[in-house]
Protein backbone atom coordinates (compact mmCIF):
# COMPACT_ATOMS: atom_id res chain seq x y z
CA UNK A 1 0.00 0.00 0.00
CA UNK A 2 1.50 3.28 -1.16
CA UNK A 3 1.49 6.32 1.10
CA UNK A 4 1.80 9.14 -1.44
CA UNK A 5 3.12 11.66 1.09
CA UNK A 6 6.04 9.34 1.97
CA UNK A 7 7.25 8.81 -1.59
CA UNK A 8 10.45 10.52 -2.62
CA UNK A 9 10.17 12.70 -5.74
CA UNK A 10 11.68 10.04 -8.02
CA UNK A 11 9.19 7.43 -6.81
CA UNK A 12 6.28 9.82 -7.11
CA UNK A 13 7.21 10.81 -10.68
CA UNK A 14 7.70 7.17 -11.65
CA UNK A 15 4.22 6.31 -10.36
CA UNK A 16 2.86 9.14 -12.48
CA UNK A 17 4.97 8.24 -15.53
CA UNK A 18 3.70 4.66 -15.68
CA UNK A 19 0.15 5.99 -15.35
CA UNK A 20 -0.50 4.48 -11.93
CA UNK A 21 -1.44 7.94 -10.64
CA UNK A 22 -3.73 10.39 -12.41
CA UNK A 23 -4.97 12.39 -9.43
CA UNK A 24 -3.96 15.84 -8.18
CA UNK A 25 -0.50 15.88 -6.62
CA UNK A 26 -1.33 17.77 -3.42
CA UNK A 27 0.13 15.85 -0.48
CA UNK A 28 2.52 13.72 -2.57
CA UNK A 29 6.24 13.60 -1.73
CA UNK A 30 5.86 15.77 1.35
CA UNK A 31 8.40 18.54 1.82
CA UNK A 32 9.38 18.81 -1.85
CA UNK A 33 8.58 21.76 -4.08
CA UNK A 34 5.82 21.27 -6.62
CA UNK A 35 5.66 23.52 -9.64
CA UNK A 36 3.29 24.95 -12.22
CA UNK A 37 4.18 24.10 -15.82
CA UNK A 38 4.02 26.33 -18.90
CA UNK A 39 5.52 25.16 -22.19
CA UNK A 40 5.90 27.74 -24.96
CA UNK A 41 7.59 27.97 -28.36
CA UNK A 42 11.15 29.27 -28.23
CA UNK A 43 10.11 32.35 -30.16
CA UNK A 44 8.16 33.52 -27.09
CA UNK A 45 10.66 32.31 -24.49
CA UNK A 46 12.67 35.51 -23.99
CA UNK A 47 9.57 37.67 -23.56
CA UNK A 48 7.93 35.20 -21.20
CA UNK A 49 11.10 34.79 -19.13
CA UNK A 50 11.36 38.58 -18.95
CA UNK A 51 7.70 38.78 -17.92
CA UNK A 52 8.38 36.30 -15.12
CA UNK A 53 11.49 38.19 -14.06
CA UNK A 54 9.48 41.44 -13.89
CA UNK A 55 6.62 39.85 -11.96
CA UNK A 56 8.39 37.56 -9.51
CA UNK A 57 5.49 37.40 -7.04
CA UNK A 58 3.10 36.04 -9.66
CA UNK A 59 5.69 34.11 -11.66
CA UNK A 60 8.43 32.78 -9.40
CA UNK A 61 10.80 30.81 -11.63
CA UNK A 62 11.92 27.44 -10.29
CA UNK A 63 13.52 26.11 -13.48
CA UNK A 64 13.57 26.65 -17.25
CA UNK A 65 14.60 23.92 -19.67
CA UNK A 66 17.05 24.44 -22.50
CA UNK A 67 15.12 24.79 -25.79
CA UNK A 68 14.17 21.31 -27.00
CA UNK A 69 15.20 19.53 -23.81
CA UNK A 70 12.43 17.92 -21.76
CA UNK A 71 14.72 17.62 -18.73
CA UNK A 72 14.59 20.21 -15.92
CA UNK A 73 18.30 19.91 -15.13
CA UNK A 74 18.32 22.10 -12.03
CA UNK A 75 15.20 20.95 -10.27
CA UNK A 76 14.86 17.27 -11.29
CA UNK A 77 17.64 15.97 -13.57
CA UNK A 78 16.12 12.47 -13.77
CA UNK A 79 12.69 13.69 -14.77
CA UNK A 80 10.97 14.08 -18.12
CA UNK A 81 8.60 16.99 -18.37
CA UNK A 82 6.59 15.22 -21.10
CA UNK A 83 5.48 12.27 -18.99
CA UNK A 84 5.94 13.10 -15.33
CA UNK A 85 2.81 15.13 -14.66
CA UNK A 86 -0.49 13.32 -14.17
CA UNK A 87 -2.50 15.60 -16.43
CA UNK A 88 -1.69 18.26 -19.04
CA UNK A 89 -3.70 20.79 -20.98
CA UNK A 90 -2.85 21.67 -24.55
CA UNK A 91 -3.96 25.10 -25.77
CA UNK A 92 -3.94 26.07 -29.44
CA UNK A 93 -4.23 29.76 -30.27
CA UNK A 94 -5.39 30.39 -26.71
CA UNK A 95 -8.17 27.75 -26.76
CA UNK A 96 -8.16 24.50 -24.79
CA UNK A 97 -7.68 21.76 -27.37
CA UNK A 98 -7.02 18.65 -25.33
CA UNK A 99 -6.44 17.28 -21.83
CA UNK A 100 -4.11 14.28 -21.67
CA UNK A 101 -1.59 12.41 -19.52
CA UNK A 102 1.44 12.37 -21.84
CA UNK A 103 2.56 15.09 -24.22
CA UNK A 104 5.41 13.25 -25.94
CA UNK A 105 3.58 13.44 -29.26
CA UNK A 106 3.37 17.24 -29.01
CA UNK A 107 6.99 17.82 -28.00
CA UNK A 108 9.45 19.30 -30.46
CA UNK A 109 12.90 20.91 -30.54
CA UNK A 110 11.41 24.35 -30.47
CA UNK A 111 9.83 24.08 -27.02
CA UNK A 112 10.89 25.63 -23.72
CA UNK A 113 9.34 24.47 -20.42
CA UNK A 114 8.94 26.91 -17.55
CA UNK A 115 8.45 25.57 -14.01
CA UNK A 116 6.97 28.19 -11.70
CA UNK A 117 6.57 28.06 -7.94
CA UNK A 118 3.16 27.20 -6.50
CA UNK A 119 1.46 27.94 -3.22
CA UNK A 120 1.80 24.41 -1.78
CA UNK A 121 5.19 25.33 -0.34
CA UNK A 122 4.09 28.39 1.56
CA UNK A 123 0.87 26.69 2.69
CA UNK A 124 3.04 24.02 4.26
CA UNK A 125 4.99 26.76 6.05
CA UNK A 126 1.76 28.44 7.21
CA UNK A 127 0.37 25.17 8.59
CA UNK A 128 3.59 24.54 10.48
CA UNK A 129 3.03 27.95 12.09
CA UNK A 130 -0.51 27.02 13.14
CA UNK A 131 -2.09 29.38 10.65
CA UNK A 132 -5.30 27.77 9.39
CA UNK A 133 -5.87 27.26 5.67
CA UNK A 134 -9.60 27.48 5.21
CA UNK A 135 -9.89 25.85 1.77
CA UNK A 136 -7.99 22.83 3.06
CA UNK A 137 -10.20 22.69 6.18
CA UNK A 138 -13.30 22.92 3.96
CA UNK A 139 -11.87 20.55 1.33
CA UNK A 140 -12.26 23.04 -1.51
CA UNK A 141 -10.08 24.63 -4.15
CA UNK A 142 -8.45 27.87 -3.07
CA UNK A 143 -10.54 30.90 -4.12
CA UNK A 144 -8.85 32.99 -6.82
CA UNK A 145 -9.74 36.44 -8.15
CA UNK A 146 -8.80 38.72 -11.04
CA UNK A 147 -7.63 42.05 -9.63
CA UNK A 148 -7.09 45.58 -10.88
CA UNK A 149 -3.36 45.22 -10.13
CA UNK A 150 -1.58 45.30 -13.48
CA UNK A 151 1.39 43.05 -14.09
CA UNK A 152 4.46 44.72 -15.50
CA UNK A 153 4.32 43.97 -19.22
CA UNK A 154 7.13 42.43 -21.28
CA UNK A 155 6.77 42.46 -25.05
CA UNK A 156 3.47 40.80 -25.93
CA UNK A 157 2.83 39.59 -22.37
CA UNK A 158 0.63 41.76 -20.16
CA UNK A 159 -2.49 41.52 -18.04
CA UNK A 160 -3.94 41.71 -14.55
CA UNK A 161 -2.60 39.86 -11.53
CA UNK A 162 -4.67 36.93 -10.29
CA UNK A 163 -4.60 36.41 -6.53
CA UNK A 164 -5.50 33.59 -4.17
CA UNK A 165 -7.16 34.34 -0.82
CA UNK A 166 -6.85 32.81 2.64
CA UNK A 167 -8.88 34.26 5.54
CA UNK A 168 -7.28 34.51 9.00
CA UNK A 169 -7.20 36.70 12.11
CA UNK A 170 -5.22 39.93 11.93
CA UNK A 171 -2.68 38.51 14.33
CA UNK A 172 -2.22 35.48 12.12
CA UNK A 173 -1.94 37.77 9.10
CA UNK A 174 1.13 39.45 10.59
CA UNK A 175 2.75 36.09 11.22
CA UNK A 176 1.77 34.99 7.71
CA UNK A 177 3.65 37.99 6.24
CA UNK A 178 6.76 36.96 8.16
CA UNK A 179 6.50 33.29 7.27
CA UNK A 180 5.85 33.75 3.55
CA UNK A 181 8.44 36.54 3.15
CA UNK A 182 11.03 33.81 3.64
CA UNK A 183 9.86 32.15 0.41
CA UNK A 184 10.08 34.66 -2.46
CA UNK A 185 10.48 31.75 -4.88
CA UNK A 186 6.96 30.53 -4.18
CA UNK A 187 5.00 33.83 -4.34
CA UNK A 188 6.52 35.35 -1.18
CA UNK A 189 4.70 37.86 1.02
CA UNK A 190 1.02 38.72 0.48
CA UNK A 191 0.21 41.45 -2.06
CA UNK A 192 -2.79 42.73 -0.07
CA UNK A 193 -4.48 42.37 3.31
CA UNK A 194 -8.05 43.46 4.00
CA UNK A 195 -10.58 45.34 1.84
CA UNK A 196 -11.08 43.31 -1.36
CA UNK A 197 -12.48 46.32 -3.27
CA UNK A 198 -9.15 48.12 -2.97
CA UNK A 199 -7.74 45.62 -5.48
CA UNK A 200 -10.85 45.41 -7.66
CA UNK A 201 -12.60 42.43 -6.09
CA UNK A 202 -16.30 43.26 -5.75
CA UNK A 203 -17.69 40.06 -4.28
CA UNK A 204 -15.36 37.97 -2.15
CA UNK A 205 -17.92 35.13 -2.18
CA UNK A 206 -17.75 34.88 -5.98
CA UNK A 207 -14.19 33.98 -6.92
CA UNK A 208 -13.22 33.98 -10.60
CA UNK A 209 -11.56 30.57 -10.21
CA UNK A 210 -11.75 27.91 -7.49
CA UNK A 211 -14.36 27.84 -4.73
CA UNK A 212 -15.62 30.35 -2.14
CA UNK A 213 -14.58 29.70 1.47
CA UNK A 214 -15.99 30.80 4.83
CA UNK A 215 -14.65 34.05 6.28
CA UNK A 216 -15.37 34.01 10.01
CA UNK A 217 -16.06 37.00 12.26
CA UNK A 218 -12.81 38.70 13.17
CA UNK A 219 -10.97 37.42 10.11
CA UNK A 220 -9.49 39.41 7.27
CA UNK A 221 -8.88 38.14 3.75
CA UNK A 222 -5.17 37.85 2.92
CA UNK A 223 -4.22 37.84 -0.77
CA UNK A 224 -1.21 36.30 -2.47
CA UNK A 225 -0.10 36.55 -6.09
CA UNK A 226 -1.22 33.36 -7.80
CA UNK A 227 0.43 31.07 -10.33
CA UNK A 228 -2.67 31.25 -12.52
CA UNK A 229 -1.47 34.73 -13.55
CA UNK A 230 1.24 33.69 -16.03
CA UNK A 231 -1.04 31.13 -17.68
CA UNK A 232 -3.82 33.70 -18.04
CA UNK A 233 -1.37 36.23 -19.44
CA UNK A 234 0.21 33.74 -21.84
CA UNK A 235 -3.20 32.60 -23.03
CA UNK A 236 -4.04 36.18 -23.88
CA UNK A 237 -1.13 36.21 -26.37
CA UNK A 238 -2.81 33.22 -28.08
CA UNK A 239 0.39 31.33 -28.89
CA UNK A 240 0.02 28.74 -31.65
CA UNK A 241 0.66 26.12 -28.99
CA UNK A 242 1.00 26.25 -25.23
CA UNK A 243 0.98 23.32 -22.84
CA UNK A 244 0.32 23.58 -19.10
CA UNK A 245 -0.35 21.28 -16.17
CA UNK A 246 -4.03 20.61 -15.49
CA UNK A 247 -5.11 22.47 -12.31
CA UNK A 248 -3.77 20.71 -9.22
CA UNK A 249 -1.76 18.20 -11.28
CA UNK A 250 1.68 19.66 -10.65
CA UNK A 251 5.28 18.74 -11.39
CA UNK A 252 7.13 17.34 -8.36
CA UNK A 253 10.74 18.55 -8.15
CA UNK A 254 13.73 17.19 -6.21
CA UNK A 255 14.06 20.49 -4.35
CA UNK A 256 13.13 20.68 -0.71
CA UNK A 257 10.82 23.47 0.41
CA UNK A 258 13.35 24.76 2.93
CA UNK A 259 16.07 25.08 0.27
CA UNK A 260 14.02 27.89 -1.24
CA UNK A 261 13.80 30.03 1.86
CA UNK A 262 15.97 33.15 1.87
CA UNK A 263 16.48 33.13 5.62
CA UNK B 1 29.39 73.76 -6.04
CA UNK B 2 27.93 70.30 -6.65
CA UNK B 3 27.91 67.69 -3.92
CA UNK B 4 27.64 64.46 -5.96
CA UNK B 5 26.29 62.41 -3.06
CA UNK B 6 23.37 64.82 -2.61
CA UNK B 7 22.21 64.78 -6.23
CA UNK B 8 19.02 62.90 -7.00
CA UNK B 9 19.35 60.23 -9.72
CA UNK B 10 17.86 62.46 -12.43
CA UNK B 11 20.33 65.24 -11.65
CA UNK B 12 23.26 62.84 -11.51
CA UNK B 13 22.38 61.26 -14.84
CA UNK B 14 21.91 64.70 -16.43
CA UNK B 15 25.36 65.75 -15.27
CA UNK B 16 26.75 62.61 -16.85
CA UNK B 17 24.68 62.97 -20.04
CA UNK B 18 25.94 66.49 -20.77
CA UNK B 19 29.51 65.23 -20.17
CA UNK B 20 30.10 67.30 -17.05
CA UNK B 21 31.02 64.11 -15.19
CA UNK B 22 33.32 61.39 -16.48
CA UNK B 23 34.53 59.93 -13.18
CA UNK B 24 33.50 56.74 -11.39
CA UNK B 25 30.02 56.97 -9.89
CA UNK B 26 30.79 55.63 -6.40
CA UNK B 27 29.30 58.02 -3.86
CA UNK B 28 26.95 59.75 -6.32
CA UNK B 29 23.21 60.02 -5.55
CA UNK B 30 23.55 58.40 -2.15
CA UNK B 31 21.00 55.74 -1.25
CA UNK B 32 20.06 54.87 -4.84
CA UNK B 33 20.89 51.58 -6.53
CA UNK B 34 23.70 51.66 -9.08
CA UNK B 35 23.89 48.92 -11.68
CA UNK B 36 26.31 47.07 -13.93
CA UNK B 37 25.46 47.30 -17.64
CA UNK B 38 25.67 44.59 -20.29
CA UNK B 39 24.23 45.19 -23.76
CA UNK B 40 23.88 42.18 -26.05
CA UNK B 41 22.26 41.38 -29.40
CA UNK B 42 18.69 40.11 -29.09
CA UNK B 43 19.75 36.74 -30.46
CA UNK B 44 21.66 36.11 -27.21
CA UNK B 45 19.13 37.73 -24.89
CA UNK B 46 17.12 34.66 -23.89
CA UNK B 47 20.21 32.62 -23.05
CA UNK B 48 21.81 35.46 -21.13
CA UNK B 49 18.61 36.19 -19.20
CA UNK B 50 18.35 32.49 -18.39
CA UNK B 51 21.99 32.47 -17.29
CA UNK B 52 21.27 35.39 -14.95
CA UNK B 53 18.14 33.70 -13.63
CA UNK B 54 20.14 30.54 -12.90
CA UNK B 55 22.98 32.43 -11.22
CA UNK B 56 21.17 35.09 -9.21
CA UNK B 57 24.02 35.68 -6.78
CA UNK B 58 26.46 36.60 -9.53
CA UNK B 59 23.91 38.14 -11.89
CA UNK B 60 21.13 39.82 -9.92
CA UNK B 61 18.78 41.39 -12.47
CA UNK B 62 17.65 44.93 -11.74
CA UNK B 63 16.10 45.71 -15.13
CA UNK B 64 16.11 44.53 -18.75
CA UNK B 65 15.11 46.82 -21.62
CA UNK B 66 12.71 45.82 -24.35
CA UNK B 67 14.68 44.91 -27.50
CA UNK B 68 15.67 48.13 -29.27
CA UNK B 69 14.58 50.44 -26.45
CA UNK B 70 17.33 52.39 -24.65
CA UNK B 71 14.97 53.19 -21.75
CA UNK B 72 15.07 51.11 -18.55
CA UNK B 73 11.34 51.52 -17.87
CA UNK B 74 11.27 49.91 -14.45
CA UNK B 75 14.38 51.34 -12.87
CA UNK B 76 14.73 54.79 -14.49
CA UNK B 77 11.98 55.66 -17.00
CA UNK B 78 13.52 59.10 -17.75
CA UNK B 79 16.97 57.72 -18.49
CA UNK B 80 18.72 56.78 -21.72
CA UNK B 81 21.08 53.86 -21.42
CA UNK B 82 23.15 55.16 -24.38
CA UNK B 83 24.23 58.43 -22.78
CA UNK B 84 23.71 58.22 -19.04
CA UNK B 85 26.84 56.35 -17.99
CA UNK B 86 30.14 58.22 -17.78
CA UNK B 87 32.16 55.60 -19.59
CA UNK B 88 31.41 52.54 -21.72
CA UNK B 89 33.43 49.71 -23.16
CA UNK B 90 32.64 48.24 -26.55
CA UNK B 91 33.77 44.66 -27.14
CA UNK B 92 33.80 43.09 -30.60
CA UNK B 93 34.09 39.31 -30.80
CA UNK B 94 35.22 39.31 -27.17
CA UNK B 95 38.01 41.88 -27.61
CA UNK B 96 37.95 45.42 -26.21
CA UNK B 97 37.51 47.68 -29.23
CA UNK B 98 36.81 51.09 -27.77
CA UNK B 99 36.18 53.03 -24.56
CA UNK B 100 33.86 56.01 -24.95
CA UNK B 101 31.32 58.22 -23.18
CA UNK B 102 28.31 57.86 -25.50
CA UNK B 103 27.21 54.77 -27.40
CA UNK B 104 24.40 56.29 -29.46
CA UNK B 105 26.28 55.55 -32.68
CA UNK B 106 26.48 51.85 -31.78
CA UNK B 107 22.86 51.45 -30.73
CA UNK B 108 20.41 49.57 -32.96
CA UNK B 109 16.97 47.96 -32.81
CA UNK B 110 18.45 44.57 -32.13
CA UNK B 111 19.99 45.42 -28.76
CA UNK B 112 18.89 44.46 -25.26
CA UNK B 113 20.38 46.16 -22.20
CA UNK B 114 20.73 44.25 -18.94
CA UNK B 115 21.16 46.15 -15.68
CA UNK B 116 22.61 43.97 -12.93
CA UNK B 117 22.96 44.74 -9.23
CA UNK B 118 26.34 45.84 -7.92
CA UNK B 119 27.99 45.68 -4.53
CA UNK B 120 27.65 49.38 -3.71
CA UNK B 121 24.23 48.71 -2.19
CA UNK B 122 25.32 46.02 0.22
CA UNK B 123 28.51 47.89 1.09
CA UNK B 124 26.31 50.79 2.16
CA UNK B 125 24.33 48.38 4.36
CA UNK B 126 27.55 46.93 5.84
CA UNK B 127 28.91 50.39 6.67
CA UNK B 128 25.64 51.31 8.38
CA UNK B 129 26.20 48.23 10.55
CA UNK B 130 29.73 49.35 11.47
CA UNK B 131 31.34 46.61 9.44
CA UNK B 132 34.58 48.00 7.95
CA UNK B 133 35.21 47.87 4.21
CA UNK B 134 38.94 47.58 3.84
CA UNK B 135 39.28 48.61 0.19
CA UNK B 136 37.34 51.79 0.92
CA UNK B 137 39.52 52.47 3.99
CA UNK B 138 42.64 51.89 1.90
CA UNK B 139 41.24 53.76 -1.10
CA UNK B 140 41.70 50.84 -3.48
CA UNK B 141 39.54 48.82 -5.84
CA UNK B 142 37.89 45.80 -4.27
CA UNK B 143 40.02 42.63 -4.76
CA UNK B 144 38.37 40.11 -7.10
CA UNK B 145 39.27 36.48 -7.80
CA UNK B 146 38.38 33.75 -10.26
CA UNK B 147 37.18 30.69 -8.32
CA UNK B 148 36.66 27.00 -8.96
CA UNK B 149 32.92 27.47 -8.34
CA UNK B 150 31.20 26.82 -11.66
CA UNK B 151 28.25 28.92 -12.68
CA UNK B 152 25.18 27.03 -13.84
CA UNK B 153 25.37 27.14 -17.63
CA UNK B 154 22.60 28.32 -19.97
CA UNK B 155 23.01 27.64 -23.66
CA UNK B 156 26.33 29.14 -24.76
CA UNK B 157 26.91 30.92 -21.46
CA UNK B 158 29.07 29.15 -18.89
CA UNK B 159 32.17 29.77 -16.80
CA UNK B 160 33.56 30.17 -13.29
CA UNK B 161 32.17 32.51 -10.65
CA UNK B 162 34.23 35.61 -9.90
CA UNK B 163 34.09 36.77 -6.27
CA UNK B 164 34.96 39.95 -4.42
CA UNK B 165 36.58 39.80 -0.96
CA UNK B 166 36.22 41.88 2.18
CA UNK B 167 38.21 40.94 5.33
CA UNK B 168 36.57 41.28 8.75
CA UNK B 169 36.44 39.64 12.18
CA UNK B 170 34.47 36.44 12.53
CA UNK B 171 31.89 38.22 14.62
CA UNK B 172 31.46 40.84 11.92
CA UNK B 173 31.22 38.06 9.33
CA UNK B 174 28.14 36.65 11.03
CA UNK B 175 26.50 40.07 11.08
CA UNK B 176 27.53 40.55 7.44
CA UNK B 177 25.68 37.36 6.48
CA UNK B 178 22.54 38.68 8.16
CA UNK B 179 22.82 42.14 6.66
CA UNK B 180 23.51 41.08 3.08
CA UNK B 181 20.94 38.25 3.11
CA UNK B 182 18.35 41.02 3.09
CA UNK B 183 19.55 42.10 -0.36
CA UNK B 184 19.36 39.14 -2.76
CA UNK B 185 19.02 41.59 -5.67
CA UNK B 186 22.53 42.92 -5.12
CA UNK B 187 24.47 39.65 -4.68
CA UNK B 188 22.91 38.70 -1.33
CA UNK B 189 24.68 36.59 1.30
CA UNK B 190 28.39 35.66 0.96
CA UNK B 191 29.24 32.55 -1.06
CA UNK B 192 32.21 31.65 1.15
CA UNK B 193 33.84 32.58 4.45
CA UNK B 194 37.41 31.62 5.34
CA UNK B 195 39.98 29.41 3.56
CA UNK B 196 40.52 30.86 0.07
CA UNK B 197 41.95 27.58 -1.26
CA UNK B 198 38.62 25.85 -0.71
CA UNK B 199 37.25 27.87 -3.62
CA UNK B 200 40.37 27.73 -5.77
CA UNK B 201 42.12 30.94 -4.70
CA UNK B 202 45.82 30.18 -4.18
CA UNK B 203 47.17 33.60 -3.26
CA UNK B 204 44.81 36.03 -1.54
CA UNK B 205 47.35 38.81 -2.02
CA UNK B 206 47.27 38.42 -5.81
CA UNK B 207 43.70 39.12 -6.94
CA UNK B 208 42.79 38.50 -10.59
CA UNK B 209 41.11 41.94 -10.79
CA UNK B 210 41.27 45.03 -8.57
CA UNK B 211 43.84 45.56 -5.81
CA UNK B 212 45.06 43.52 -2.82
CA UNK B 213 43.98 44.78 0.62
CA UNK B 214 45.33 44.26 4.14
CA UNK B 215 43.97 41.31 6.10
CA UNK B 216 44.63 41.97 9.78
CA UNK B 217 45.30 39.40 12.49
CA UNK B 218 42.04 37.87 13.65
CA UNK B 219 40.25 38.63 10.40
CA UNK B 220 38.79 36.17 7.90
CA UNK B 221 38.24 36.82 4.21
CA UNK B 222 34.55 36.95 3.28
CA UNK B 223 33.65 36.35 -0.36
CA UNK B 224 30.67 37.57 -2.34
CA UNK B 225 29.61 36.69 -5.88
CA UNK B 226 30.76 39.56 -8.10
CA UNK B 227 29.14 41.38 -11.01
CA UNK B 228 32.26 40.83 -13.09
CA UNK B 229 31.09 37.23 -13.53
CA UNK B 230 28.41 37.82 -16.19
CA UNK B 231 30.72 40.07 -18.21
CA UNK B 232 33.50 37.48 -18.09
CA UNK B 233 31.09 34.74 -19.08
CA UNK B 234 29.54 36.79 -21.90
CA UNK B 235 32.97 37.73 -23.22
CA UNK B 236 33.82 34.04 -23.41
CA UNK B 237 30.96 33.60 -25.92
CA UNK B 238 32.65 36.26 -28.08
CA UNK B 239 29.48 37.98 -29.25
CA UNK B 240 29.85 40.07 -32.40
CA UNK B 241 29.19 43.11 -30.24
CA UNK B 242 28.79 43.61 -26.51
CA UNK B 243 28.77 46.91 -24.65
CA UNK B 244 29.37 47.27 -20.90
CA UNK B 245 30.02 50.05 -18.39
CA UNK B 246 33.69 50.83 -17.77
CA UNK B 247 34.69 49.51 -14.30
CA UNK B 248 33.31 51.78 -11.59
CA UNK B 249 31.34 53.88 -14.07
CA UNK B 250 27.90 52.55 -13.26
CA UNK B 251 24.30 53.33 -14.19
CA UNK B 252 22.41 55.22 -11.47
CA UNK B 253 18.80 54.06 -11.12
CA UNK B 254 15.79 55.73 -9.47
CA UNK B 255 15.42 52.79 -7.10
CA UNK B 256 16.30 53.20 -3.46
CA UNK B 257 18.60 50.65 -1.86
CA UNK B 258 16.05 49.80 0.80
CA UNK B 259 13.36 49.03 -1.80
CA UNK B 260 15.44 46.01 -2.78
CA UNK B 261 15.61 44.42 0.65
CA UNK B 262 13.43 41.35 1.14
CA UNK B 263 12.85 42.01 4.83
Amino acid sequence: MITPSQLNPDEARKLIRVKDWDNPTAGMANGFIQANLAILPKELAFEFLLFCQRNPKSCPIIDVTEPGSPVPMLSAPNADIRTDLPKYRVYKNGELAEELSDITSYWNDDMVAFLLGCSFTFEDALLKNNIPIRHIEENRNVPMYKTNIGCVGAGRFEGPMVVSMRPMTEKEAIRAVQVTSRFPSVHGAPVHIGNPEAIGINNIQRPDFGDPVTIKDGEVPVFWACGVTPQAVAMHVKPEIMITHAPGHMFITDLKNEEFSVL
